[in-house]
């Protein structure tokens, strides 16, 4: 029997990979593949059979059962077995329940923990989500985990976990914006909370998009739809104001241009 | 002028360093480093003169105003300086000090994200932080951080952020058990709130504590004292049952050989 890596390949930029990831990616005679883990990355297994399994983070192309079923079988067969997951695999990366049918099935498994997205976003946009005297607590939260459908009481659970931490993190799934900015005043913040559309996190066309929550949905839209984060807090305040007035003085700008 | 990098270390064991990080050591002309980073890691700087500044993530040995300082006069004369902080230096890792210190003298800098503590806690737990119809929030908290004195509002403060996530992860300093337990059931949680204890998570040494919220002062007493985490949350619950469970086996066992 061999051994199964479940392995976070990090927010995106290949060189965010972990050192232990990179040399068990090396000696890999299998790797299964979410289809946000970069090119680069999956070449780094040069050796490994690639599968692409599952469509996005949140979204579900493969079914779960038949990858479960596919790592013990390939555990059968070959001495390292790896499964590859965007960002960390235990921060909504439905790890548990490859963990669970792994350890049902008596496969030796080891999770490599990855750089998870938010991180990556904080860097892009140098803002700590923790800072003295400001925020304490930061809170990673998701509306909706791929095909869960007890929505209504889980939905108002997340949003009450966002309004009372000082900083939070929305891995969020298209579409949301709406309901996602209903469900986060309806649970105490307000209109002009500071916040940040964080798009392709880490890679060279990321883009960041500063506004307010109210401001949110109309923001998403204006998106490329590539996978996308919010963050949301005080701690976004200054960088929020700085685009309000650099986008005021653009506006000046014009205007001073078409008066001549 | 030189540029800073500003680069987490990682949970603790040195392979849990990114490729970015480990390239950008190797050609680091000076490193300022917490305590808590892997001299391995350190060790990767070969060419770099070292300097050892602040002692564990959440106390401060050098002031801070000091090592704001002494990034911005290294990039004066190195063209590349390293800040090594343990973990990912956008959490819990007073990184926006040294950001805005860095902005306002004009230097060049750039945030290398790392693998945040919490991760590697739950990839030695093999329990994902989320799960599918269970946790759909995480958040991770601090009751102090370094010498902030003005602890009174904001600790009801992150209790409550604690308390309405699903899962929770305690970034905590020492001694601080009894006053957290205490706060936690002020803000909802119950006594029987599944818990575990991860000491210095991703090395050879670490060690995992299951328990109840209630027994929580007693357990963390009985740690080694290195750097530790507490998380929370109902996706434990198997966790700490089992611990129990394992623990009653062992006193009948005990009994048994008695009445021998």
């Amino acid at each position: 029997m061999g051994k199964v890596y479940l392995i976070g390949a990090g927010p995106g930029a290949p060189d965010l990979l972990t050192l232990r990831a990179a040399r068990i990616l090396d000696r890999a005679d299998i790797v299964f593949h979410d289809s946000l883990v970069h090119p680069e990355v999956i070449a780094l297994a040069a050796h490994a059979r690639i599968v692409a399994v599952g469509k996005r983070c949140s979204q579900i192309s493969t079914d779960q059962r038949f990858i479960n079923r596919a790592l013990v079988e390939a555990a059968v067969r070959h001495e390292t077995v790896v499964r590859l997951k965007g960002g960390d695999p235990m921060i909504f990366g439905r790890a548990q329940e490859e963990i669970d049918a792994l350890a049902a099935a008596g496969v030796d498994f080891e999770i490599v923990p990855g750089v998870t997205a938010a991180l990556a976003a904080s860097a892009d946009l140098g803002v700590s989500l923790t800072r003295r005297g400001l925020s304490r607590s930061v809170v990673f939260a998701t509306p909706r985990i791929g095909d869960d459908q007890s929505a209504d009481v889980e939905q108002r659970g997340w949003a009450r976990a966002v309004a009372a931490a000082e900083t939070a993190v929305l891995y969020m799934t298209r579409g949301d914006a709406t309901v996602l900015t209903a469900a986060l005043k309806s649970a105490g913040l307000v209109g002009t909370h500071p916040a940040v559309i964080v798009e392709r996190a880490s890679l060279p066309d990321g883009q960041r998009i500063a506004c307010t929550l109210d401001e949110l949905p109309e923001r998403v839209r204006q998106t490329t739809g590539g996978p996308a984060l919010v963050i949301l807090g005080e701690v976004l305040r200054e960088t929020v104001e700085a685009q309000i007035d650099a986008a005021a003085e653009g506006t000046q700008r014009s205007q001073k241009t078409a008066n001549q």
